[in-house]
């Protein structure tokens, strides 16, 4: 693994050309120099989605700028399909938790809905994307997950896409266990998850939810679990009954 | 559900009888009357995993004394025997999102252990049972997981409970998909999860562990998750496939 050789991971949507310069932004710059206190000549990774991961070389680190050559690719660019997850914001310290956890679990897409319940005003995509970077370099992927704009349930469901299945974890009691919802979407079948707000879906909101044809109605067992637990628990069982889960780590 | 009722649910270790008077200590009698505002007359729910759950109406507040009243039985008393979670301490604020997470996900009893690459003291038990205690009180729960001492992983293995079987959860790459470990546990048996520390096991202790004949070696796909987050996916994806998520709420 490139983990073990090479310490830092960096996100990097420039193209990345083996031979070619790759400017850093301040930011960037910043990290490599004061926090993680790297020199000209420093090994780093860097990839993205369209170009895979690359051994990049520092070439030069200033206060605010900086730049890496790019050297060799350690991995070539691979699908990483992972579910959409359905939330309706929480508050902050607990949206930036689902976050990082809901990109290592491998999230394609997060998309904050509004629901009759949902208290607006909190979200903070910039910041939310951070902890979503920071994490993707973290767990080695590959890709970032794609934030949404925050949507009207009603909206999402109108424009829903052909051939993707909604995993629908109904905290009210309704549904099948969520396994067997699971188990039961077409194999490589698209998806996505949803998990209402703290006060729960609304009566005419669960109603919409569960006539819709793409809908599977799922349990989460027994207990009344928060929104953000519901959704990266819901997110693992997923991926352990019809996701990645079933391929392990390259050793 | 008991919880539309009835907003407060509190645990009480003690026992609690119908028509009989249960004091409140001076933590609890704070909590009642200066953060959720209560009175003499209120109606609370009070549940322990020995008696059930009641309906109770304070009797008494002061400063920091009071009492409450038992009234009559909300729920039976039944038997929650979740899975173990043994884990590496980690940092403070990630140990308690794992104790709230792993409490609402149905762990029995959180059992921490010193690895080769454990950072030591860093356990706060009354804490951590503060955040588990609150955790069963939202989640709906009648008992409060145990928390085991640290104690060193050699020693835990060697005192082994016969009939429990324990997923490791291998963030090396070895073991089989956890879908396919947790589907090949004898149906009902008890069950333990183990995850390592943020280093990783040591190869001497990934051998010890591979070796015993009720270990079940696990991969959690292809990313590679911080030791909270293997905890917490591991939990749902056992308790969706062979745990109590096979059951629902009751409406």
């Amino acid at each position: 693994m490139t983990a073990e050789k090479i310490a830092t991971r960096l996100y990097l949507p420039a193209a990345l050309v083996p031979g070619s310069a790759v400017a850093l932004d301040a930011g960037l710059s910043h990290r490599l120099r004061t926090v993680l206190r790297l020199s000209p000549g420093a090994s780093v990774a860097a990839f993205n989605a369209n170009d895979g991961e690359f051994l990049c070389r520092v070439a030069e680190l200033g206060r605010n700028r900086g730049s890496l050559t790019v050297e060799s690719r350690l991995r070539a660019a691979e699908p990483e399909a992972g579910p959409w997850l359905l939330f309706a914001p929480v508050k902050r310290l607990r949206l930036e938790w689902l976050f990082e956890k809901g990109t290592e679990l491998g999230v394609g897409a997060f998309a904050p809905v509004m629901t009759a319940r949902t208290q607006p005003d909190r979200l903070n995509s910039e910041r939310l994307l951070a902890h979503a970077v920071a994490a993707a370099e973290q767990c080695e992927r590959l890709s970032v997950p794609d934030i949404r704009p925050l949507a009207p349930l009603n909206q999402v469901l109108a424009e829903w896409p052909a051939g993707r299945w909604l995993i629908f974890c109904d905290e009210s009691g309704g549904g099948i266990p969520i396994a067997e919802a699971v188990a039961g979407l077409p194999a490589g079948a698209a998806a996505a998850l949803i998990v209402g707000p703290e006060g729960g879906f609304t009566q005419t909101e669960l109603d919409a939810l569960a006539n819709l044809p793409f809908v599977k109605r799922a349990g989460l067992g027994p207990r009344v679990l928060r929104a953000e637990t519901a959704a990266l628990a819901a997110l693992a069982a997923y991926q352990a009954i019809a996701g990645d889960w079933r391929s392990l780590r390259r050793r």
